[in-house]
């Protein structure tokens, strides 16, 4: 908020992340993504030559410990290996008759390197095989006068001798190269310093349907995602004080009568038109930013902007209601107001309550009516569910029947032999039919709720 | 060859294959790269923006199958539809309270349109939940005379209203969707139809080290790889007749002592000097090629077309040693000399032999030298190893111990702590010591071979 002009200032970015391989000693990961997603991204004029050659890397804080103990070990491993020596830790490998000729010129090379004036010998090119051979020759050979290291010149692997003048020496240079080595970490944590500083920050974070979103973010730039549902709303709790869904405000109750569609690019044209009173805002100076009318959607940045604008005017919707004024709504006062919205996330696959809440603890049933006299019901304990089935079956103003059975019931009237697809279990209650009646004794298939605890 | 000029002909070519997803019919694949290849591709100018937009689409033969046989299904469900309706094929959905306006007011001008000249209606945008009461509704009051078909528009599915004059007019619009479905079927066949014209030339085929890039060719452009090794060669042998690897060639005992490293651009260079007498290569009139020093190691076009002068520099050395003229070597004599290198593939992992061979059985057992009096032993049937383990071990003049002891051995010895990778089992015979002979005794942990039998 810009006092002097009562005006919002804004800023927005875009950041191309990919999570670049690191060295040998870890295991680079992989890139999956649906062919239907890249598909998308092209139409919509993404650059993956950019995502790939400019792409700026992450690790979440699991990795970076991981990275951290493998270059210690590392060192540790080097070290050692000046107090014994090279073959030491390997397999003796023998030298086969046809590259004996091979190494034979390499000592003699080796030898005259020693003798001469030179600080450096560049071998001829060997494949990875008789580069073994050198560092187990070179080992027994010259083992505290000569240190060899592969360097890549034009993409291929080839090794340098160097001379040692003493033990010492030789540390300095690996002490050197892992020093290096660990100056880069900055570079893999990368992105994820960006979200450290956005957690430190305690601001608040608004999304739009963007349950996937969130869980990449904390998975990725922070910290693996828990297996288990309530230490992933522990998890939360501890790095977000405030979480936002625009797509769950404007479907609420509240505003759903005055949003007809909470599409983001339909939600931002509502709000910015009667009855919404959306407050000016403007880019920061200096600051990179969008119009509302660049109409860049899918680009991240504009995408965040128009989300940031929709959070903005029905918050104002909000504060109009309480005849508060812009630096009002924008302080303790006004955050009271959004107390409904709090860390709530829209979830579509939910029926009846489309929303996960990170605060609240779960409610123990969930019912989805499907008609005016059925419904699904579902409950958060799944061991709960045959006693419930039990107890609930004796009346006579209803039936009640597994979710299982429902979906034979379904299938078997379906003629054209497909059945209901059900990737959630869920349990039935409709009303009395003589077919039900014959169900009742069926038997139990149990129920599931989604999200669930493992 | 170009017998007027006594040159050989040459053309090369790129192609950019990504597997395209097809409609929502069939699930869309997932794209699956290591980032260090991504990373190693990208330095080399790789062109992901081409390879996502351009890419040929291509399906190996049960996805084909898959593909024609869903097509069929669904055309089979919509004509079942119109002797039933929508809502016998689905649950019926209570509308919503505050669905009800919007489905009335579409209802309303459904009817409007019934009774207008136009012959097409847009609907307002809605959501997929509400599409879903409106085919709901649709069927129930306009069965017969409205069809409804949602359309992407601006990248929004948007439902558009079309008169039905009888049932068979609705019938022959699904005709003519289904029909352009099928013959949309080649493009998504795509390149796989190169591979399959390569197939039916039945040509040789070169390449260098390239049993991954066979492997891939033929799981993705002609059929799924087979679970069984034996299953794999049958499958080969009915696809290629010859299969060439350079690699391979290149360090058999007949080059090796002429060939200092078989690394695709060092074995180019090679072959390119005496004592080898490459002939002259043209590009075809008209057609597309490189030259020798286009040095584009990596384009898929240039590799190949320096395999295959490597190829030829090796078949023409082998030519002149039985003073074979060109004609003669591109031809039944000639090709007998390529006899000890047809159907074998380079294989870098086994230690004594370096090749897989796809036509001659399996030999039952892989020694590998580790030094003047210690091998590892492999054999093909693992199942025998206990026996041999037994029999063996009566002698005096050797010992012989079990690959897990060895390997339990080498980390013992090794200070530094680390145990060697051991990716694949083998057994080992050691010269007799006083160690091993306590050994004899220890617990039999079995071998494996590899490649194996499942």
């Amino acid at each position: 908020l810009d006092e002097t002009t009562d005006s919002i200032k804004h800023k927005s970015y875009n950041f191309y992340t990919f999570r670049r391989p690191i060295n040998h000693f870890i295991q680079d990961k992989r890139f999956l993504s649906q062919t239907s997603c890249i598909d998308f991204l092209i139409q919509q004029s993404f650059d993956f030559n950019k995502l790939f050659r400019e792409g700026i890397s992450y690790l979440n804080n699991v990795e970076e410990d991981e990275w951290r103990n493998t270059i210690k070990e590392q060192q540790r491993l080097k070290t050692e290996s000046y107090n014994s020596n090279y073959n030491r830790n390997h397999d003796i490998v023998l030298i086969p008759e046809a590259n004996q000729e091979f190494i034979d010129d390499v000592v003699k090379q080796l030898e005259a390197f020693l003798a001469s004036n030179e600080s450096e010998l560049q071998l001829p090119k060997c494949n990875s095989f008789l580069r073994r051979l050198l560092y187990q020759t070179n080992s027994e050979k010259f083992h505290d006068k000569i240190h060899l290291r592969a360097h890549s010149v034009n993409s291929e692997r080839i090794l340098f001798a160097t001379k040692l003048k003493c033990k010492e020496e030789s540390e300095e240079i690996d002490r050197i190269f892992f020093e290096k080595l660990k100056s880069e970490l900055d570079d893999y944590i990368g992105f994820s310093q960006v979200i450290r500083m956005i957690v430190k920050s305690e601001k608040i974070i608004v999304g739009h349907n963007f349950l996937l979103d969130f869980l990449h973010t904390i998975d990725k730039f922070l910290t693996p995602l828990p297996h288990d549902y309530l230490d992933f709303k522990d998890v939360v709790k501890s790095l977000f004080p405030a979480v936002y869904d625009t797509k769950f405000i404007g479907s609420s109750q509240h505003f759903k009568s005055i949003i007809p569609s909470t599409v983001l690019g339909q939600l931002v044209h509502t709000v910015t038109t009667h009855p919404f009173n959306l407050p000016p805002c403007e880019i920061e100076q200096g600051g990179q930013g969008y119009d509302i009318n660049d109409s860049k959607e899918h680009e991240a940045g504009y995408d965040s902007f128009i989300t940031g604008l929709s959070f903005l005017a029905m918050w104002k919707h909000l504060g109009d209601q309480h005849n508060l004024i812009l630096s009002d709504l924008i302080g303790r006062r006004g955050e009271g107001l959004l107390k409904p919205y709090k860390n709530k996330i829209f979830l579509m696959i939910l029926a009846d309550n489309q929303f996960l809440d990170l605060e609240a603890p779960d409610r123990n049933v969930y019912v989805s009516w499907i008609s005016k006299t059925s419904a699904y019901v579902a409950l958060y304990k799944r061991d709960q569910a045959a006693l419930a089935l039990k107890t609930l079956c004796q009346s006579d103003t209803y039936s009640i029947i597994t979710f299982a059975r429902r979906q034979r019931q379904l299938a078997g009237a379906d003629l054209s032999g497909t059945v209901q697809p059900s990737p959630i279990k869920r349990r039935i209650i409709t009303n009395e039919t003589t077919q039900s009646k014959r169900n009742k004794t069926g038997k139990f298939e149990g129920t599931a709720f989604f999200p669930c605890r493992n």
